[in-house]
């Protein structure tokens, strides 16, 4: 495999909301994503989920506290618990997370997309 | 949990070589460490490993061909895989790698640390 650029990565795509795989390893995958503005109240049942900020701010709301991370700052949500993200302005993030994870959890919107883009 | 905040774990510490553990998911571990000089050549039979440059430039040193890592590049070493990094001057990483792993895989040399170190 090639070394990733993450800079090179985000410029190949402008959509929000929609998560890109760029790495895949022991049944992980690394994926990054463009979000701006609310996504919807989700948990995943049985996959914990890793955030970080590589530009702007991003704002993790729980159901008991509200996560403000910025660039360089992660925050891992433990699986089952309900989280929804949000942006205020455009964000560029980085996540970990299991193969096969609808970004959803079992909530289907019009934001839920099968992520199995890779970029 | 908390948020982490990258630049300041990497604060917390200055010896080179020995990952700290700053987040655990899905069995997996994301670790942070400062490193400089030349590690062992290693491999891990059954772990593919991530490696973040975060500040700095990494060597990677393959079998077949050198991977060169600067800020915000990524490389994923298959398992199985020999690889020796090397950082000429300090480069601070990021890893991606299950729980449990032994940095210098089966090879024991003056720079294996078993990295169960919290952060």
């Amino acid at each position: 495999m090639n070394k990733i650029s993450l800079l090179k990565k985000f410029e190949l795509f402008n959509e929000h909301w929609t998560p890109k795989i760029i790495g895949e390893l022991n049944g992980q995958q690394v994926k990054i994503a463009k979000v701006k503005g609310e996504f919807v109240w989700h948990d995943h049942a049985n996959e914990d989920e890793l955030f970080m900020v590589i530009k702007g701010r991003l704002i993790i709301h729980l159901r008991d506290q509200t996560i403000e991370l910025n660039e360089g700052e992660l925050y891992i949500v433990p699986k089952g618990v309900e989280h929804k993200p949000e942006a205020p302005e455009e964000c560029w993030i980085l996540l970990f997370e299991p193969q096969h994870i609808a970004h959803t959890g079992e909530v289907i919107s019009d934001l839920t997309k099968v992520s199995e883009d890779w970029i």
